[in-house]
This record gives C-alpha cells, structure tokens and sequence, in this order.
C-alpha cells in the first residue's frame, strides 16, 4: 500500500492506472511530469479527453468515428461505394487508409463474435450493412477481421447473412511480411502463404 | 501523417503523446480505449488530472506534496525534525517512507544543479531550508541524491551552504544490492562496495 502526500494526487494515479498498459508507477510518473507543467497543459489534456469522449460520433452508414453524421469516406464521390471492407475497429481503417491502396468504402463492425467475451451478434454494427446489403448496392465484401477463432466466426456469420445479396467475398491476403524471412515466420502463415500463392511478376525494369 | 477521422480524435491524440513515455500509437490506442468506455470514465479522469494540478500545495518547511500547508510528516511529533534528509523530487520521498525505515524529516529539492540543462542553485527550493540551518535545528543532513555529477555537484553546494550550521553530513549507503550478484554489478558500484565495506554481524538466530 503505497503512502500518496496528497489525496490529488492518490486519486489521479488511481484514475490513471486504470488505463491499459499504465500501472501505477508510470501513473505516478505522468501526474509528477504533469505538476512540473503549466496549469494549462493539464487543463488542456483533460478537457480535450473529455471533449473527445462527449462529442465523438459515429458515421450512420459505416460506424467509424466521425465529425459529421456521414463521415469523410462514406460521403466521398471518388470512392466506389459497391466495395466495402468490414473491419473490427476505428484503428484497422486508420491502418488501411494510411496504405492509399484502397479506394471502396469501410464498415466497421465495433468489435467481433466472441462467445468467451459474451459478445455476439447483437452487440455488432451490423443493421446499416445489412440494410445497404439488401439494397443490392455492395458487390464485392473484404473481410480484414483478425485471423483467429472469433474473426472466423464473424466472417461465416456475415457471409451467411449477406450471401444473398452479395456476389463477391474475399479476404485480405495473408502471407509473409515484406522483409521477413521464413525462418521466422510461423508455421499458418507459411503453410497459408504457399497454398495462396500468387503468379510470379518480373520486376518492371527487367522485362523486354 | 496520420489521417484521423475526428479532430476531436487528433486533438486528444496530440495531448496524451506530449507526456513522457507515450507516442502517437499509445495515445491513439488510448483514446480508444476511453471510447469504449462509459463517459463517466473519461469525465472522472480528466477532471481528476485537473484537479491534480490546480489543488496540489508544497509543504511550506520541506517542500514536498501536500494538501496541507505542512505536510504530514512535517507535522509528525514523533519525528526526528533534527535530522533531515535531502531529496531530489516526492517521488524519493515515498519510495524512503515506503521502507518504513527513517523517521526523520525531507527536504525535497524540486531538481537538482544541471548547468547542461541551465538549472542552478535558484531553481531549487533552498529558502527554508536554510533557515531551518540558520536556527540551528539540524543535526545531521543526509543526502539521498542521484550518483551522477549533477547530484555530486548539488550535494557539494548545499554541503559548503550548510556547513556553518550543521554537524554531521552523510550520504546514503551505495552497495550491491541485496539479491544481486556480483558478478553482474558494475565496477564504480562493486569498487565502492569494497571501499566502504561495514563490519559483519552475525545473525541474530547463530549468536549464543
């Protein structure tokens, strides 16, 4: 039991250390870093935390994070709206955009069917997919849901319900890391990397 | 360049990576993380870290955290007020209290003396310590300051400062720590070790 000078400071490390990742040392070591600062540097964190939880919105056709009722992607004429990648998170839209590979839209489902959690369909975004689903406006779904027991249910349990509306389903590819060498590679994704092989391209600047 | 999909996201984002030990990715993972939770969560949190900073006191004898205007042990009667140690920041205050070994008083120094960081003897809370010296109620200063040159040069000023008024000056034991080895010690550490080495004792259970 630690002996805290203050109780400001007791209650600030508690609340701290209830973040992932951050035990209580490092919530000591943040609320010391934050006394040693102006006023208005703590002011200004705080109260942009809790803007950002009170004003946040989410995107009424696809569920990510948004400042508008539509957010910039669903409302973006260049982009091809019959595409739709369905992700677990705000995150994995982030990580895909900053790819600019990948000009369709987004769904993002909130999370995935995970019996052990007690999550299960319900608990997913799922009534504006279907609905856009059903209007027959998606012709190609990617799935980029995590590779493991719950992802794989998620994706069955969609593919189930949006096969009669859809006529085209893939995956993103797994394989091999650009960089990475096989040895240390894990036996799945090598193993998977070799089945779903792709046709060999020679490099542009050889080819005559 | 990231792409968030909020600014209130990026705003919050911005903030929580200027403190020490969080980049964008943490503070991104973070801010999901408050997303998820209850708003209540983030309103605790963020008026907690305001609070912090806007109600914290210094003690006004040792200068520690405080949420009175002499801090706790300060105003302790059972302790030996004739006996001060110097420390560089609260934090070495509780990790001493934590050992429940010392019952004297602190002096918390705000910092050290860094000419490359352009801190100098201003920079620390000096004044009442000083005029405890003056008064002739220390008995012993006992310096509990980082082993480096910047702690080596502090101790040396307050020693020249406080020498007129004070007996006895000491630091804390530097040694090999108990449960380390050895062989994994570095040489200054292991060199002093040897050097002020202190007399064996034999258990308490073997003596007869």
């Amino acid at each position: 039991m630690e002996n805290y000078p203050s109780k400001y400071l007791e209650i600030a490390v508690n609340e701290l250390s209830k973040l992932p990742g951050i035990g209580r040392k490092t919530a000591l070591r943040l609320c010391l870093f934050l006394l040693d600062q102006p006023q208005a540097f703590t002011r200004t964190l705080g109260e942009a935390l809790i803007r950002l939880r009170e004003n946040i919105r989410y995107c009424e056709q696809c569920h990510n994070i948004s400042d508008e009722a539509v957010c910039r992607i669903c409302s973006d004429s260049f982009r091809d709206n019959s595409l739709v990648c369905i992700v677990e998170s705000a995150r994995d839209v982030m990580a895909i955009e900053n790819t600019a590979q990948y000009r369709g839209i987004y769904h993002v489902l909130g999370g995935i069917i995970s019996p052990f959690e007690g999550k299960g369909p319900s608990d997913l975004t799922l009534a504006p997919l279907l609905a856009k689903a059903e209007s027959g406006k998606i012709k190609e779904v990617i799935f980029a849901l995590p590779a493991n027991m719950e992802g794989d249910t998620t994706c069955f349990y969609l593919y189930k319900k949006l096969k009669p509306f859809v006529d085209t389903f893939t995956t993103i590819a797994r394989g091999i890391a650009i960089g990475e060498e096989l040895e240390y590679t894990d036996e799945l994704t090598l193993g998977r990397s070799i089945m779903n092989r792709t046709s060999y391209e020679m490099p542009l600047n050889n080819k005559n």
